[in-house]
């Protein structure tokens, strides 16, 4: 279930490979032990259309909205929320120092009985990487 | 209100007609008896950027946000997911196959003290269409 | 912490300017008087696949979600929705006038024990432009 939904302005793309990011991201949730392999996403959205705080044209954003099933009791959502955050802030530390930039992350939870999945991805894994889910 | 989101990774563009799909998934929406028509609003957003489960090249993912005005009983919003999840998984079919595809679908509920809606394609058919609201 | 995140069909690109449109809202969070100005970050996102209401080829929406640190009463929330729906509804006069468009605004508060946030334009801000604040 874990989604990891990264929204960032365009002007960081000269900055920040944020394909890596992407891929550091997936690798820490899950590194978090909270997660299972098979269910973690993680995509990014570039907004091309933006306004931010002061309209200095130097700013620049990114939030991660991370959406979970619902059930992990409250220590374990921030242990995880806090292990991103310092993934994401190693990865933008050099936009955090300009005093252009805006980093925020929340989780936000799923209601289990108005939600469904469909994911033979981890009928795959069970099969061929049993060591990785 | 009731709004249909759809994110999906880049790589699904070859093999499935996501503008079909918003099509699709517009009707299932209208036939669920649940959403009057003026206010059904499917979109998708592509991710050109993303990181799935373990990696694979070929993974993909498809999921699917329904936000709706708050007030309809669990039965009905159960009944409602239950079809359009349906609706999708006979759109994503082929992927459901690979073993390399994660579909999902929830419904979010919007607080009707915090929100707001000008909406006068209501009027319009209305007008012009009474038996298809 | 206040997000505006603008979705939009791609048809609107013709006849609003979006851009100016974020710049406006960036104001309009401002001037609310609620949101501290180095947190307010506006963003639009185009989707180029949509499929609305009857299916009508004119057809077109835009819906703005607000996401706020929790904490403020309703009052508080509904006047700052209230103010910026005025503000939408000028940005958007011309296509309310059609019976194509819909126009919607949500507002959701975000769970302060399960976010994070690093945001140096609060120091810059402070540093250089007190007033502003």
């Amino acid at each position: 279930m874990p989604h990891l939904i990264i929204e960032y302005s365009a002007n960081l793309d000269p900055r920040v490979d944020m394909a890596a990011a992407c891929e550091t991201l997936r690798v820490a949730m899950i590194r978090t032990g909270v997660f299972p392999c098979a269910g973690v996403r993680v995509r990014a959205h570039r907004a091309e259309l933006f306004s931010l705080a002061d309209a200095h044209s130097d700013n620049a954003f990114a939030h991660l909205q991370i959406r979970i099933g619902s059930g992990r009791d409250l220590a374990t959502r921030r242990r995880a929320g806090e292990a991103l955050m310092q993934e994401a802030q190693a990865i933008f530390a050099e936009e955090l120092l300009t005093g252009y930039f805006a980093l925020s992350l929340e989780i936000c939870e799923i209601d289990a009985a108005t939600s469904w999945k469909a994911n033979p991805i981890h009928a795959r894994l069970a099969l061929t990487e049993p060591s990785e889910k």
